[in-house]
């Protein structure tokens, strides 16, 4: 465990860490990752811009910056996350540990907020939260929610994560994050699956399923994956991000999103 | 006065009403305009992205798109505000009543947040606004608080508007005005004006100076003229606006902004 984001992001950029970074750093803020090339960008915050929950801009670059200003003082975004995915025309072409060698003058990066800080904050409000009690990854499903199109970016369907709680943990658990708009905010649904698109609350599309017990209420999230998948079936020549799990630690803390 | 945005836009585009939209179609969200080329709309996007408390954004359009979609239903961008500002190279060319002869196929516009939306909250909650009270504009102060800069605009001080208050009613303001983030959220300062480079209340950059009493404090929120401001300062070639006071007024309740 390190003291502090930058602790652990220099320890990634010499190499001395290579895991996942969930628990590491406690209490800093960790982010999604998406680049993309100045042609693409635009759509990207613009897609951004009108799906605010599922899509929470942290920072954004200015174009060929890969030194990052706001939520990390300097932060090197070609070597300080541990894990990176290309993809190429949509296709995952390389898992790189750094990205000098894919690095490229028109390349703009984006930082987007993650569940992990309201998590945090669900837990410190006293509410137990399934997936960590299991020890596996939170379930996350494809729903027939869509999102706004944005240029090249057409509407695509809404990625919600799910976690189950009882009906007054349940309404804690919205009056919590409804205080963290830049961090995925209150839930997009509660209750029955079936009426956001999910049949099978027991075959998520990413991640893995939990225990709902009968008196449990589901409650769903907007999902950081969404913008990734939206850019990704559009084929751009060029997107990179983080591998899953391995995220950008930040310089501020958890609660400075409030 | 009209009964809705919808109802108000639609004597705007048939030239029945071509006055200032304050205290038209109560309740209902009214918003600063600003159109500019697509060459310039990503920083004018980022910029807004970096700087959420002046710039706080509301809707933008597709590339030469002019009807509206998400705070208003197929509102005309080009017909349903009274009154229009055209500047090129920086410099006030026009005042038109409509945009017919100066709409460009790669315009892109913004619909920004604006105080008056927060100001109805702020009279729900039992506070007097003193320019209300005193009949006049809002006075408003150009601050040495820096803007992040954003591609081709450059780091550009914040303008604020000042509303007074006795102690308590000052935090029941930040409380109020903390729920709504998307129409410029907290204030940026309370108290001593010289602290934000403001040298004498009486005498503001724009509007009216009101009575600030002994025993008040001034409190400050961003205002949407920053970034007009800052946008005029780097002369884009063609730059469109609303005039001062005469707002787009969309079909979304106050209300729901927060």
């Amino acid at each position: 465990m390190y003291p502090s984001g930058e602790a652990l992001r220099n320890a990634v950029a010499k190499g001395d860490f290579t895991n996942q970074t969930s628990g590491q750093a406690p209490g800093y803020v960790q982010a999604n990752l998406a680049i993309l090339p100045k042609e693409w960008a635009w759509d990207f915050l613009l897609f951004a811009q009108r799906n605010p929950k599922p899509c929470p801009i942290l920072e954004v670059g200015d174009v060929g910056s890969f030194l990052t200003k706001t939520i990390a003082k300097d932060a090197n975004i070609k070597t300080m996350i541990p894990k990176y995915r290309v993809y190429l025309h949509g296709k995952l072409v390389d898992e790189p540990t750094n990205l000098e060698k894919y690095w490229q003058d028109d390349f703009v990066y984006f930082l987007i907020g993650c569940s992990f800080s309201f998590e945090q904050a669900l837990i410190s409000a006293g509410l137990e939260i399934r997936h960590i009690t299991e020890g596996c990854n939170v379930p996350m499903y494809v729903t027939n929610i869509m999102c706004q199109s944005a240029g090249k970016f057409q509407a695509s369907p809404m990625v919600v994560s799910m976690r189950p709680f009882k009906a007054q943990a349940a309404i804690k658990a919205i009056e919590v994050t409804s205080d963290y708009p830049r961090v995925h905010g209150s839930p997009v649904h509660i209750g029955d699956p079936s009426l956001i698109g999910i049949a099978d609350l027991n075959q998520p599309d990413f991640g893995d399923a939990v225990t709902v017990n009968d008196n449990e209420i589901p409650v769903f999230w907007a999902c950081g994956v969404t913008p990734q998948k939206a850019a990704l079936v559009s084929k751009p020549p060029i997107m990179i991000t983080h591998a899953p799990g391995y995220m950008f630690v930040s310089d501020i803390s958890n609660t400075a999103l409030k």
